[in-house]
This record gives structure tokens, C-alpha cells and sequence, in this order.
């Protein structure tokens, strides 16, 4: 009996003793995600300078929101963010009243907007590493990069209604043919005109490069009535769109 | 011996039992972060699509977000980010190479961007009501706004270094007086010129107003280097600055 009452004791002591230090460990509930909570702030404050363009030109994503940008990429929030985007944009162009001389135009960038170089990206460290031209040439040129879902989507839409499809590209002239068999292969047909960086352009930055396509557009009377692009520069500077879709890309950084 | 072989037995039943049953509650911890998730995922995708533009004029933030927002206005997020866009304002202010004629101009608006209405949103649910600008205009009228922090040392940082500072406010002239005394009380003095809409104003979009007054003072020979608001529509349009920086206001929009 008394190695019953001994065992029961035990058994009682075993339980609480779980109960308090196994199962509820307290301080590490309590400051972990309180840790988690600060880095965590830290990564989403830098996101909203980044996407606001609230940030100088930057090089390479913190070091810190690596795993951040990571799980915001792979994991489910890129693609609500891209297709809310798209969603918002096919919801204006359908509000757009079309004038019937076919000048209504719609301008699409290219990389992280119709084509994803996520599989490249994601062997370079979502942004962690120093942009390597050379590299990422390499795969520009084996013209695999898939099509985003919604951007696809929201191409075929703005082409049922009527709009004029300009492709506007940071990607070289020597890229061309490349660059269309990839964006073919992606689903994507029927533009108007693919305009790439020729030899002029070199040196100039993207705003300024792209200001002045759209600029030439403006003159030959064409209407800019939507822009989508993944960075600032495919969006601002002169002649810009009635309305303009930013995409997300925590990734990089073009002036 | 065989009791105690019983109670041993017992005693790692109990503990398992508590293990699977109470300890870690398999369907409630798998389910309950998911849903989180979700939630919050809408809720920050919303605020993407926001905080960059991409959202048509909306006139309330979305009741299931109801939460996130007030969270994230009284809590470190709203602070975080207020003060990070003032930093790097800060330091691009500090870059620039100031001409020694005076005509080099920094834009503030006044709400939400050098004076908080947070005192104001907490007794409106944080944008989740209509505006209503009686109630509106009674908040205005107290002249108790206080300060955003960081506005006020950005705003002593570009005086500093020799910037004029125009102050272009979506207010009504006749807020003019209230205002000043307002913003003063507030900290904010020596601004080269408060404006404020005037009669002809009514009736034009924020973006339009602000347009011509900043055209104005282009006119004027002003240069305008940098530009701070919380509404796209303080920022975006004609005389654009060279640099533009956008607080985060999740609570309202301004066409």
C-alpha cells in the first residue's frame, strides 16, 4: 500500500512536473515570439520602404529578412499579392471606355511581371546575392522563364477588350528572339510591339530609357490607359499611364 | 509486484494520454495558425495593394481587416514605419547638393504626414466608418492634433540644411488660422509658405490641386527636391520632386 501511495504521488508529480516545465515552458512561449514578432517587424517595415519606393537604389535584400523574403516568395503571399494586382487591373481596364481608333494602349513589363525568374532567383538566394549579369544572362537565354498565372490572365483580358499590347523591356536587343520564343512558349501572343533597350540606351537609367518609349508612343497618338510593371521605373518619369500596377518584388531593385 | 507493474504502466498512460490529449492538441494548433494565416495574409495583401496604389478610390477599409489596422496603428508597426521613411528622407536630404539661391524646396503635407489624426481615427474605428466631414471638421477645428515624432525632426533636419519648406495641406482656407496654431503648438515653425485649398480649389482632386501648386511654384523658380505626404495623390501628378517619400496610411484615401 504504501508503494501505491508512493507510485500515485509519482504519477501526480510526473504530470505537474510535465505540465510546467515540458509542456507550458513559459519564458520561451513568452519571448520567442516576442523576438519573432521584432525581426519579423523589422522585415515588413523594410518591405513597405521598398515597395513604396520610399528606398535609395539598393544592391541586395537585408540579411537579416532573408528567410523573410524567402517564405514571402515561396510560400502563398507573392502569389495573393500578384494576382490581387492583376485583379485590380482587370477591374479598371474593364471601367475603361475604348475609343474605336484601336490608340488605346496597355504596357506590360516583362521580367517579374509576364515572366517569372523565380527558378533562377531561388538558386541565388531570393535576392541575398550581388545581381551577376553574366549569370543571369545564362538564363535569360535558355528562355525558360514560366509566365506569371494572373499577368497571363489579365494579358488576355486587356487584349479581348480591345487594348493595344506594348511589351516594354529592360532586356537587350540581342535578347529579341529569345525573349520572344520564351514569352510564345509562356502563352503570351498577339502584341502590338516588343520594345527592347537598343544600343542608344545603354547607360541611361530605366526611368529614363522607358520615359522616353513612352514619350514616342504619346506622340504617335496613342493613349497610355494601364501600365503594369514590377518596379518603379517601369511606372514613373513622363507620359505616364492613367493608372499604373505596381507587382511586388522584394527581390531587386532597378532605377 | 504485479500492482506495481500495473501502476508503472498507468503512470505512462496518464502521460501520454496528457501528451496527445491536452499537451498538444493537434487539430486546434494545426488549424488555428492557418486560419490565422489566412486572415492576416488577406489583410496584409490589402495593405499591399494600398499602400502602392494599385487599389481603385475606396471609402472604408475592409471590416474583416478591421482589427489588423487598429493593431497596427496603435501598435510598433505604424511607428516602425513612420520613422523609417523619415530616415531615409533624412538621408537623401543630407545628399543633396543645395544651391546657395534658396529655391531649393521640401513639400510636407500636414494629415498624417506632419500632424497625427489618430486621436481622431480611434473614436472612428481606425477608417472602418465613413468619412464624415462635420465630425471631421470638429476634430480640425479643436486644434489639438499632435506631431508624428519623426516628421518633426525630419522637418527641423531640412530646415537645418537650408531648404525652404512649403507646406501644401488638402485643408480649407478657412482652417488657415486653426491650423497654424495648430502646427505650431505642435513644434513646426518657419515654413516659407502654408497653402491651403482656396475657393476655386473646391470640387478638383487632391492630385490636380496639388499639381498646380507645386507647377506654381516650379514657375516660380523653385526647384522641388523633396516631397512627403501619406497619399499618393500628394505625390503623384505634374512638378513631381525628384524624390518623393509616402507615409503609410492605411485608414483613408485621397483621390
Amino acid at each position: 500500500m504504501r508503494i501505491f501511495v508512493f507510485l500515485v504521488l509519482l504519477t501526480v508529480a510526473i504530470g505537474t512536473e510535465n505540465l510546467n516545465s515540458h509542456v507550458f515552458p513559459r519564458p520561451l512561449i513568452i519571448e520567442y515570439p516576442e523576438k519573432q514578432l521584432r525581426d519579423e517587424l523589422k522585415c515588413t517595415t523594410w518591405r513597405f520602404v521598398v515597395e513604396t519606393n520610399n528606398l535609395s537604389p539598393w544592391k541586395t535584400i537585408p540579411e537579416e529578412c532573408a528567410d523573410y523574403v524567402k517564405e514571402y516568395m515561396v510560400g502563398p503571399g507573392y502569389k495573393m499579392e500578384i494576382d490581387r494586382v492583376s485583379d485590380e487591373a482587370g477591374e479598371y481596364a474593364k471601367s475603361v471606355d475604348l475609343g474605336d481608333d484601336g490608340r488605346d494602349v496597355w504596357i506590360f513589363d516583362v521580367d517579374e511581371t509576364l515572366l517569372s525568374n523565380l527558378p533562377y532567383y531561388s538558386d541565388h538566394r531570393y535576392g541575398l546575392e550581388v545581381f551577376d549579369d553574366v549569370e543571369f544572362d545564362k538564363w535569360v537565354e535558355n528562355g525558360t522563364a514560366p509566365a506569371l498565372g494572373s499577368s497571363l490572365k489579365l494579358y488576355q483580358e486587356v487584349l479581348k477588350l480591345g487594348f493595344k499590347v506594348f511589351l516594354l523591356t529592360g532586356r537587350s536587343e540581342r535578347h529579341r528572339s529569345v525573349t520572344v520564343e520564351n514569352l510564345m512558349n509562356a502563352g503570351f501572343h498577339d502584341w502590338h510591339k516588343l520594345i527592347l533597350r537598343g544600343s542608344d540606351d545603354h547607360g541611361k537609367t530605366a526611368t529614363t530609357y522607358k520615359s522616353e518609349r513612352r514619350n514616342a508612343m504619346v506622340e504617335e497618338g496613342f493613349r497610355i490607359v494601364g501600365n503594369s510593371g514590377d518596379q518603379w521605373s517601369d511606372l514613373l518619369g513622363s507620359s505616364m499611364s492613367y493608372r499604373s500596377f505596381k507587382l511586388p518584388n522584394p527581390m531587386y531593385y532597378i532605377l
